[in-house]
């Protein structure tokens, strides 16, 4: 992995990598978005133990939501991350492996459902808040942090949100409790350069307060390994990534390729090809994730996928009609 | 599309575009690759009609190559591009679509099968070399510009090129007969960084002497489009891509994505969709290009994609096993 000579300590050269980088599997969270987080204990398993393997730094394995919001009825155990659920697929979780949950503003009963570290395997909360929810995730990640966790945060749909009303966010999610803030294209939509400016830009405001930046990409215009890379050349160090690149609609960065990059020793892809091999792409079928020209069509014109989503459950599909109706609609 | 503030006078913002950039589709020429070139003539007109349809600039119907060295029995017509043979699909060719079709040094009897340009339907011929053929390459570029045609050369497999041997290719490429010289990432090997440092060195020498500078990439790690981007951003006119990546291995770089950034008004994405739909995604489970877990492997190791082309023809294909062959071997 090359750094432009101009980035700062961490660069490294072609031949050398960036200590400070760390991973994150969020094939389970993400993935879960396709499959109501029904997954078998048995992938989840694979999943973990091929993080562990190949060693990932983090591994999401669900959302903290509130079961009065998804009934349980309705969706699988990595909606909620019970502990006894958790503990069910890691033990103790004795091992390098970090472990983290994701609770959604709004949608989480975090002061009961999250318990105080010390009762559980969670090592780190990610809030997620859409721009207008702040107030929500401020009180969200205190209430994981004074519960002795890292906690951090992502600032959903960014390629939405005003640049006036991200500079007041990016003010506010710094000065809290949280250890990084992430860059998240939820629609695919973004370009390099639109990737850099705002890496930049959040850098700026991170750095002030001691803070990492992160990166959460989607894959709706094949730009999720892309402009992961890209981030990391801004100076990112938190990057989200998936097996198989598994997640909502098109997909996150794929976990395979980016360790690939990343040339550190500690990573390694065989352990990911086995589980992609034996539990991720045995799914593909039934989940239907991955890059496709629906998807592509929300991603250029900075929608959410569900539209797309529904056009790829449909039987008979017609890309033509689909583009159609998205862009005569008035 | 934007460019950065620091590029030339072509450069534009998000909200405009650069008026100097062409679009070559390449989905028969790179896609024949799959097939040996044997297409069924309703799909060849099909992606001239949407060719014409979306604006493109230029259409590659094929190779120029041996039917000494590649026998007729065992080829469709679109390895040799005979004069009837496109003369079936596009008559007259009375677009404003230009044809084009590519040489290989050292596997064309170019002297004997390209026409003077007054016999034929083509516009331009790009010739395709390996470093080590270049004295071929010039002579074949030499005997097209003499015919008539616009000449272009492309630099195969560049990441595998010395880089004094780079240079002194470029030299004697860039005083040569052609229009054009195209970075080649065959291997889909390369990162951004790697495709902005060879773009500049490429457009370096080329602007010496008034030539322009192309780009064409494989996606073996998701890359093809993200490399043709970074190549914008540095000053590349000629953009190589084809219907839903259509093309050798891992395919390259999508057109459906590329005109969706270009923002050129004159680019129709409506047309390229109805093909693809039509014409492109029938042949995909017979022909089976498109980013794969073999593809990346052959990718990152910086090889030619035949081991993964080979594995992919295997029934039952197990990706650790490919894995362990191509890192074990000594």
């Amino acid at each position: 992995m090359q750094m432009s000579e101009s980035k700062e300590s961490a660069a490294g050269g072609w031949l050398s990598y960036r200590s400070d980088i760390k991973v994150l599997d969020c094939t389970i969270r993400d993935g879960g978005l396709m499959n109501d987080h029904k997954f078998d204990d048995e992938i989840v398993k694979g999943v973990y133990d091929a993080c562990v393997e190949a060693g990932i730094d983090y591994m999401e394995l669900g959302y903290k939501n509130s079961k009065k919001l998804f009934a349980p009825a309705e969706n699988g155990a990595w909606k909620y991350c019970d502990e006894d659920d958790m503990r069910r697929i890691v033990g103790e979780n004795e091992t390098e492996l970090k472990l983290t949950a994701m609770a959604d503003a709004e949608k989480s009963d975090y002061k009961e459902d999250i318990l105080p570290k010390n009762e559980s395997v969670l090592d780190m909360i990610r809030v997620a808040t859409y721009i207008h929810q702040i107030p929500t995730a401020l009180d969200m990640i205190k209430d994981a942090h004074d519960k002795g966790y890292d906690a951090c945060v992502n600032l959903m749909a960014v390629s939405t949100c005003p640049e006036s009303e991200l500079d007041e966010g990016l003010e506010l999610l710094v000065k809290s409790e949280i250890s990084a803030i992430y860059v998240v294209d939820s629609f695919g939509h973004l370009y390099s350069e639109q990737v850099a400016a705002l890496m930049k830009k959040y850098l700026d405001f991170a750095r002030t307060e001691g803070k990492q930046v992160g990166m959460h990409a989607h894959n709706n215009q094949q730009l999720g390994f892309a402009n992961t890379i890209e981030s990391i050349i801004q100076g990112a160090s938190m990057l989200d990534a998936t097996m198989a690149g598994l997640g909502r609609g098109a997909g996150n960065c794929p976990i395979e390729l980016l360790i690939s990059f990343l040339h550190n020793p500690k990573f390694h892809v065989r352990p990911i090809l086995k589980c992609i091999q034996d539990h991720i792409e045995p799914m593909r079928a039934k989940l239907g994730w991955g890059f496709d020209l629906s998807y592509m069509i929300t991603g250029v014109l900075n929608q959410h996928p569900r539209s797309a989503m529904a056009f790829n459950d449909q039987k008979n599909k017609d890309i033509v009609k689909f583009f159609d109706e998205i862009t005569l609609d008035e």
